[in-house]
């Protein structure tokens, strides 16, 4: 089977012809702008659909069209209810919109959840039941696959991972409420205590780099560090220290098998990765009986949300 | 079809059998001594359950037999591999060692899992997809059961739902973690905060309680907010912060349909839970499209483990 996966974003629409293997054949992409109607919008994505589909010789037929938005969606009927950079996009009736014009059948899915489905079918989760991935980016975000399938709570408005309690009336959370994982373990947070560091510590190493580079990233700490910084070292002790605290929250909660890391700060691979390992494996406490869960990074890159969103045909979501 | 659901208990076996509309015919009961072996403790069993079988007359055959058991088990093997008031049963083979016994077949699931299954299936949470079960006892114990199904992570570990954080290095939990939810709105962390209470305000109504009575227990504050105790109500007021908190964490994780809570301080009923979704509806937070999740009692009472156990048979699992 082939199906069209997209990936809609704040600023392009990407998209690809996907085989069942999970495959990436072919690829398009158009710019996104925000000024124009939804009708307008993706009118330009049917055109830029079927100029694609025109010009393709596969073995097979293309069997439909997979997309992945971000926002608050009705995936059954097929609605976008709203979508955070795009304003106008509200109460579009999506797949009955593009079904009519590219003439195939049309299933949507939200964009974190296309990753999350992507990664636990084809990337670093395909040989695994159980699947939480944790998107350590502008935010925490995160996707829960159970058995290959989706969970999304009601309307789709769960799996907001980044969202569970590590401290009470703790840091100010962008959702309201204070103290979530999100405030202490996105790469928003991590640059705010790093630029607190350098502050605090105006002849360390760290802030020697910062001045360089002439701002602070998600990844000034970890530089510092590997020249030996012991302030950058103690950033990123931290930074690791809040994230597997959440870790151990979702360890308890669902005993997955993996969690896989995507986002920005994931990219930091083994060197963070194997840190987050050793922490959980020394704080397993009580549970000891209870199987280690792996942690591994995300391996389909900007695929992951392509590749889900046509998996809703392969596995007849 | 008729089965046979059976609550492994500390104490006592229950037993009854359970029509599949959840309804419960008959009951049986036997005392566990865990001075004996498994072998000999289940062989009583397996007498009570034929001698009950023999004097039933329904109007179809008995179909199988479904147990809650406490501890750690392999479902599927059906062994169990620990139980923590029963030293002696380790890596006890109880299904082939029942079944070969009642000759029929035997499924074996977790005590709290078995309630979680009642509860969702033929309790408060009968209409509903997906819920969550948080039982406020000595511990804080959960279920999940998402679509009717149970999910309780890699061999069945997970839904720990008494161990997710409320506050890093926080109180100390029995499971060897500091700031657990456990640790905050168990009933034994309840009366440990009452006992604070009474010692710091040895001239309120609810220090005169604790005198009278002799003694503090999970009611205690509950009785002296009733009779206009400032200390009693700041107790309870705290409580249900503690408890809330967490509970936002699994709806932001879970999004469920419902919170099904159960235990000894959910029999404090509407007055608490009243209050626990006041709590939830005020700090919706940054989802304020997402849906209200309900918050219910418990309604099986000690029936839920049965019947829970008896619907393996009902749910095919």
């Amino acid at each position: 089977m082939i199906v069209i996966g997209i990936d809609v974003g704040g600023t392009s629409i990407k998209g690809g012809a996907i085989r069942d293997t999970g495959e990436v054949l072919d690829t398009f992409s158009i710019r996104t702008d925000k000024n124009l109607s939804p009708e307008d919008m993706f009118g330009l994505l049917c055109e830029e659909i079927n100029k694609f589909i025109s010009t393709q010789e596969y073995d097979e037929k293309i069997s439909g069209v997979g997309l992945g938005i971000p926002g608050l969606l009705d995936k059954k009927k097929g609605i976008i209810f709203s979508s955070p950079n795009m304003p106008t996009w509200l109460d579009f009736e999506v797949t009955d919109y593009i079904s009519s014009r590219v003439h195939l059948p049309v299933k949507i899915v939200n964009d974190a959840s296309a990753a999350a489905l992507g990664e636990a079918r084809y990337g670093s989760g395909k040989d695994y039941e159980n699947l939480i991935m944790i998107t350590l980016g502008t935010g925490v975000g995160g996707g829960i696959v159970l058995n290959k399938k989706l969970y999304d709570g009601l309307g789709g408005t769960g799996a907001q991972l980044g969202h569970s309690l590590i401290e009470l009336n703790g840091r100010q959370c962008n959702c309201g409420r204070k103290g979530c994982l999100e405030a202490y373990a996105s790469a928003t947070a991590l640059i705010k205590d790093t630029e607190k560091a350098v502050e605090d510590n105006p002849n360390s190493v760290l802030a020697k780099i910062a001045q360089e580079e002439g701002k602070v990233n998600g990844r000034t700490a970890f530089k510092a560090e590997s020249l030996n910084c012991p302030v950058g070292h103690k950033v990123i002790e931290d930074y690791i220290m809040y994230l597997s605290e959440g870790l151990l929250d979702y360890c308890n909660i669902f005993r997955p098998d993996i969690f896989v890391l995507s986002g920005g700060i994931a990219n930091e691979g083994e060197n963070l990765i194997n840190r987050i390992r050793s922490y959980l494996k020394e704080r397993n406490y009580g549970f000891l009986g209870s199987p280690e869960v792996l942690v591994k990074q995300a391996n389909l890159g900007y695929d992951s949300g392509k590749i889900g969103a046509a998996s809703l045909f392969f596995y007849n979501d």
